[in-house]
């Protein structure tokens, strides 16, 4: 056992819980003009309590990155039965779903703050090489433990559609923006959650009234400072859009996809 | 004593000290490339201490809103030693330095989890109606309860300059950009905290690597949801640029200023 296998195992307790429950407040200005917290502001809520869980049990990113390995999130879909609203203290509940060789499944369940259902969320992370970018075996680091950190299906259920698959036919392009210092994060990434933010901004005021049932969104490449994003909408029907990112595109090239999302509205 | 005015000053707590000190943790989608936080992101924590500080005391937004009044920011200037870092924990002192017929002076200090100063902000407020918009005269609301509440500077230093004067003489449009649903807080206006993000976006990388020193913004007049804002820009010298943002500018017209900032960088 290396000194940095040891670091990172002393964090471990084996008596620890699979599932763990975080507090969230709504802030002011985290609420949208209908009072509802923005889609993005959730999903940094549930990012957080990702990053937490996994780093309570040894797994997080500071003690993945002495071993070079590192978590990228590649979906996130949340549907919500009611959104928090402003001042509203909620929870989030978190746990691990399955493991796969390459990637696991992690599931969300978002409360009010007497436990009451709002809505939930499913996740799917990869664990990858830092200096490579490609998967590890997530089963042989540190012997299998995040095996022990598994919550079936059967023990506590997320009662909500998996991920969806995307299939861009006719989508068109209705905007292109340059991305700025505010939309990167400590890697030099256009961060996830800003995503959700301008592909949100696409929607008019009336149909963002309404609100969002349904968020799905698939982190398919990376893209920086700098980089322009242009965006594809494809309506499937009055209540539910895809919309596709892709990076760079000129005339001459149609530029690489960057994600791919879904909102479903009320 | 009408039942509003009941149920307002049942919120206060003559006992209650002059300061009070929030603890706030920098998230890790909170920090920009450089790994220090997003001044955007200080302010709305500085915003929310402000929100939690008058609350306390029967002066916040929910009690105001009875009695038709509303705060409104109208200068916030934050001058910083030492940004805090990603996954930092540190706390957020608040309180009234002088109450004015129309406005009060509202000053931070920002420190590290052991009280080591990080960095100082001032703060301007005024109190309107909110059918009218105009000033109201803070001294007759309440009976003058506001009053009980202020620090004076002896006993509680802020120890950095007041707010600036803006003199745009040859400032340059550098940027336009419409305005989003995620621009947009629950009132309907561009939120506060936007205009940091969207002003700070007009800076290089390099020049973004070094760090704010100060950043200082004067709240003009609203904009809304759509509106466009042009952004005027007007470097002092290598460290030190001012920037003035205009809404719905055409060929025509020069639009009506909505604020204006100073950036000073290390």
């Amino acid at each position: 056992m290396s000194m940095e296998d040891a670091n990172t195992t002393s964090v471990r307790d084996a008596g620890m819980g699979k599932i763990d429950t975080y507090p969230i407040y709504i802030e002011p200005f985290h609420v949208d003009f209908t009072g509802r917290v923005f889609m993005g502001v959730l999903g940094n809520h549930l990012l957080n309590a990702a990053g937490n869980h996994s780093q309570r049990r040894g797994w997080g990113i500071g003690a993945l990155n002495e071993s070079r390995h590192t978590w990228v999130l590649s979906r996130l879909s949340i549907e919500m039965t009611e959104m928090p609203r402003n001042y509203q203290h909620c929870r989030v509940r978190t746990w691990v779903e399955s493991v796969m060789r390459t990637f696991t499944n992690r599931n969300f369940a978002i409360e009010d703050a007497e436990g009451r259902p709002m809505g939930y969320a499913r996740s799917v992370w990869a664990m990858i090489d830092m200096e490579t970018r490609r998967p590890c075996d997530l089963l042989s680091l540190y012997d299998g433990d995040i095996l022990n950190y598994v919550v079936s299906e059967a023990e506590n259920v997320c009662p909500i559609a998996g991920h969806g698959r995307f299939r861009f036919r006719n989508a068109e392009a209705v905007r292109t923006i340059r991305t700025y210092y505010s939309d990167v994060d400590i890697n030099g990434h256009i961060n996830s959650i800003k995503y959700m933010e301008h592909i949100l901004d696409l929607f008019p005021r009336e149909q963002m009234e309404r609100g969002i049932r349904r968020f799905e969104i698939a982190y398919k490449a990376e893209s920086y400072m700098g980089d322009t994003l242009t965006f594809y909408v494809q309506p499937a029907d009055d209540r539910e859009t895809d919309v596709e990112v892709r990076k760079n595109v000129t005339d001459d090239a149609s530029g690489d996809v960057v994600c791919q999302a879904r909102v479903v509205f009320n």
